[in-house]
């Protein structure tokens, strides 16, 4: 047999069902099986991460798994989706470590045990390049409730779960930032916020309540204004957030309170993982209720685009970059 | 927007369903949606191929992008599976050509429609390292109809479809090993074995077959000797291979007739991607005559394992090595 099925046999072969057992038959067969439950769609979402590009090479191998299921799980969980079966394929370095391996993969299973999720079926291969993960995510939805980006309508109310910037400004911090290097954060929220970017927790217990209730929803992946911009673009409404309405951490209100042009950094920077959501004026007191840690934080309007971001006095702020492109390095 | 949103509109939306319509609502929403059909359930693969270990980083874009497809195809219809939705996560170095992109976005679209295949979802990624393209495709089967590696019998009957070999020597054509040197093929012989690398060719006709008449079966990736061996060790069952039973292309003959030596090559080489398949032997005659292009080479044992592969006086053969190892480089 060849390194390859030592490999798989050793490190993921644990995180599926045995040889005799649907779906994954102990990754034996190359295939899986799934039988679909009645009265349930299947969503299936996919993405990868690059060493130097979505986490740092050095980051803890445990880490870097969690984030690499956990952003997959995201995008389930913003549809309204319950995550489920996922495939893994792992370019590994020649030079890796066992050890790393073995991190790597306790990390993936701690990260499916939080998730519901199981290891179905995945390739390894070697790469003289980069290390790189790539995730496809199976999940299912009741029949016709996925939500999609498609959907908001003028009046709708904007909301967003947990709290928004952590994790950019944990990359601020992680890159050495001359505007973090100014700012005296305490031990506990600079530990919070490296936290926030290394581990996004997709918000899995919300996805139900958004499914019942949003009009439409994604992810912020590429940080809230763009985001927001993607979710208006797609709906063909207009939309306004309210700058002082965004929940910040206790860590971000520290570094503003320190530098306070890191509000830009905050409602543009990328991998919050938290969810965007636009939920009927009617609906939104009972979801608010339902749903606990998510923000007020805008209004869908009437026109058919145009996003705007306005200051406490009302008046539209002017953002240098709207959207954070992971289309580019963190280790320039 | 970003650079990849454009990269995905341009290149690889116009491969799945418009923006207001399932599976892919025009790749916008991040995740897609699908519908399961009754009586049927779902098989999942994945298979990803990297520049300098599954093809030349100089191939031609259309064909990589149509190994890339058909390399999932294949492990779908040796399940005796129809293959249909697929992601792709493709790693681009960064001074990938807009060209490129087309050529290979061409590709995919035609074997997708070779195939009947479509683009459900994916993630654009940069890379500081080779090229990579990974990809999970889905794909239906009746109910309880799945084919496993495991459920080879004493007594069935080995068969496997196509020739064998092709390419292996198309590999070693490719790699200006001095075997081939030794060989003086015409231009028709070296530009099949070439092809039969390039451009493996799934049989999808086979698949509904298959899964009607087969105990076991597997596609044949890393050899025909040593993906025997694993399906005969995945049915706790013995095995033999007839040597002088195996199919071989004209090219092939060719090149054995000027180096016999070859014949490892041939056995234990890998890339076939043709099926190989255990078939009980009351329902031989009547698999052989539905399939076409099969060809009995041996039977399995009575013995709970070992294989062995026996020349035309029935004496054994040894092997050096039984199966072609990807996980290293095709560029050393």
């Amino acid at each position: 047999m060849t390194k390859e099925h030592d490999l798989i046999n050793r490190y993921f072969a644990p995180l599926c069902s045995p040889s005799d057992a649907a779906p994954a038959f102990g990754l034996l067969d190359d295939t899986a099986i799934l039988t679909p439950t009645k009265d349930h769609q299947l969503l299936v979402t996919t993405d990868a991460l690059v060493a130097g590009v979505h986490f740092f090479a050095h980051d803890m191998p445990g880490s870097i798994a969690h984030k690499a299921l956990a952003v997959n799980v995201s995008d389930i969980v913003a549809k309204g989706g319950h995550p489920g079966s996922y495939v893994l394929t792992i370019a590994l370095p020649k030079n890796i470590e066992p050890n790393w391996l073995q991190e790597f993969a306790n990390g993936l299973g701690d990260a499916q045990s939080e998730y519901g999720c199981q290891l179905i079926g995945g390739d390894t291969v070697v790469t003289s390049g980069p290390l790189m993960i790539s995730i496809t995510l199976l999940g299912k939805i009741s029949t016709g409730k996925m939500v999609r980006r498609k959907g908001a309508r003028p009046g709708d109310v904007v909301f967003v779960s947990g709290t928004i910037g952590d994790a950019a400004l944990g990359l601020l911090l992680r890159e050495n930032d001359k505007r973090m290097a100014r700012v005296a954060l305490d031990e506990t929220h600079s530990a919070h916020l490296l936290e926030r970017y290394l581990r996004p927790r997709p918000r899995i217990k919300l996805a139900p309540i958004i499914a019942a209730h949003a009009s439409a929803a994604l992810d912020i992946s590429d940080g809230l204004v763009g985001d927001f911009g993607k979710l208006c673009t797609a709906s063909h409404v207009s939309g306004t957030i309210e700058e002082a309405r965004v929940p910040l951490s206790d860590a971000a209100i520290s570094a503003l309170a320190h530098q306070p042009d890191l509000m830009e950094t905050i409602l543009s920077g990328g991998d919050d993982y938290e969810v965007l959501m636009t939920i009927p004026a009617d609906l939104a007191d009972e979801f608010e209720q339902q749903a606990g840690n998510v923000t007020r934080i805008g209004k869908i309007g009437t026109q058919r685009d145009g996003i705007t971001v306005v200051d406490a006095d009302g008046q539209p702020l002017e953002l240098a970059q709207s959207a954070y492109d992971h289309f580019g390095d963190i280790e320039r």
